[in-house]
């Protein structure tokens, strides 16, 4: 089968053998804010046309392509749901040249009721299950980072916070701005953040201090950013894991962020585990392993 | 005296009795970033010519006009500070027509030994210490909010939380602000955020709630703003009041915010009075009737 995790700015296929080995993976920066005039069928034809070519066709598409500014608009199917719930529900598209089913996004409502949706996650999620051992906790660092809660090899629930946004956002657009430097993060400096966010006051008093610490000379200028993201990192991961100690993180992103988390999960007497990018084409071969392909 | 409250972007003077009545004022945009090639005493007496051409000639500036940026800086005093510590502790600048002394800020460290400043805050606090009652709580809301803890009519110590800007910075450089709408604050929406402060999982987390409950058509677009805004004052003020209860905090500020935060401290168990801008010229009273005018 091939197996796509079709994002906002990327594009990431994979061919995937009858036994879920990876046979071959292309990537490209053709996410569905980058196709134009939703030409998506074109599209993807053009990606993976030699592995149709080859035979292929059975074809699984998941992340924002199943949203409402995708291919088509695949509902969010609410938690729990483990492979077999999430392929009992896929969304079939018309394609001349193979089967083409969409992942569905999951809903889910936290502990306050507050909606939660998820889009591409819950892929990637289910594709670490084997890591995870059927129950655990998950979570993919970014823009919009997610906890997800698993049990019995099912999604049971996640919360999503917005701390990469939050922290292009301080750091851009408020007047920590004008000390801020781009380059790679302190790991001294991020650390002194995430111990920072573990003291009273709160998180907005707590990004203050990066101006004061280096308006005082106590911090180098170059070193604020990284403590700024620490100190958000620090307060998603106190947040997320609460009172809990010694319990084990599946961590499933990019090496640079996953390193960050790791840190910040270690800080708060936990364990991670780190999982790169193939989760997703792990997920998208469990999940079509279940699918009722024609 | 004249006392002047002289800021980044404002200007607002006062003509002060010998008992401390405000017998003329005037404001204007003239603050220290509209002040070009550092003109501050020809913009003083062109401000103010009519009252020193009257015979005032003791004049007294707080605010950013006394930092680096400003006329000349007026180095940080370190708390605990009331009237008479700042008195003690002003700048003289040279200026032909009368005398003119700058208001220092003020230095302090929080719990956590992270230092903080504010400059011009101290002069509007010192201008409530009669309803202060010599010892409280006094918060200044704005882009960087004060909290100070007032003893024997001295300021003891103080924090800052970026919530104004933080505000800013998520309105309208996230992918909240799609769904967010100028206009007044909606009141219910704004105890919604507030209620929402209070709930597990943080802040991050709770802000991403803004976007999930109005795609889930759970809440209006027009009132994610000011759900948001809740949140984030909710935050600053459980932070701030940690576990204290049927305290009295003063509120210093415009109506439009000190109403705000008059709510989530009400929505905390505490209560609120508030004060408007004429604090500063109270505080520039106190504090130049200590000063030692030749």
């Amino acid at each position: 089968m091939i197996g796509i995790d079709w994002g906002t700015t990327s594009f990431r296929a994979f061919r995937i053998a009858r036994d879920g080995t990876i046979r071959d993976r292309r990537a490209g920066p053709r996410g569905i804010l980058n196709v134009p005039n939703s030409r998506f069928a074109e599209t993807l034809r053009e990606e993976v046309g030699p592995w149709l070519a080859a035979g292929e066709d059975h074809v699984l598409l998941s992340g924002m392509i199943g949203s409402r500014q995708g291919w088509k608009e695949a509902p969010y199917l609410p938690c729990p749901a483990g492979a077999a719930e999430i392929a009992a529900a896929l969304t079939d598209v018309p394609f001349d040249w193979g089967q083409v089913k969409l992942v569905p996004g999951l809903a889910a409502e936290d502990a306050a009721g507050v909606p939660e949706v998820m889009r591409g996650e819950e892929t990637q999620i289910i594709g670490c299950l084997a890591a995870i051992g059927g129950s655990g906790l998950a979570c993919l660092p970014g823009s919009h980072s997610k906890w997800a809660r698993i049990d019995a090899r099912r999604i049971v629930g996640f919360t999503t916070h917005l701390t990469g946004e939050a922290f292009a956002a301080l750091r851009g657009h408020t007047i920590l701005a004008r000390m801020m430097r781009d380059g790679a993060t302190d790991a001294a400096a991020f650390d002194q953040g995430v111990t920072r966010s573990g003291d009273a006051d709160g998180l907005l008093h707590h990004v203050f201090g990066a101006r004061t610490l280096a308006l005082t000379g106590r911090m180098a200028e170059s070193e604020t950013a990284s403590y700024l993201s620490g100190i958000l990192i620090g307060h998603e991961v106190r947040a997320a894991l609460g009172a809990q100690r010694g319990v084990v993180v599946q961590l499933i992103g990019t090496p640079e962020l996953t390193a960050l988390y790791a840190r910040a999960i270690a800080a708060c007497g936990c364990y991670a585990e780190r999982h790169d990018g193939d989760a997703a084409a792990h997920g998208l071969a469990a999940i079509g392993g279940h699918a009722a392909w024609t």
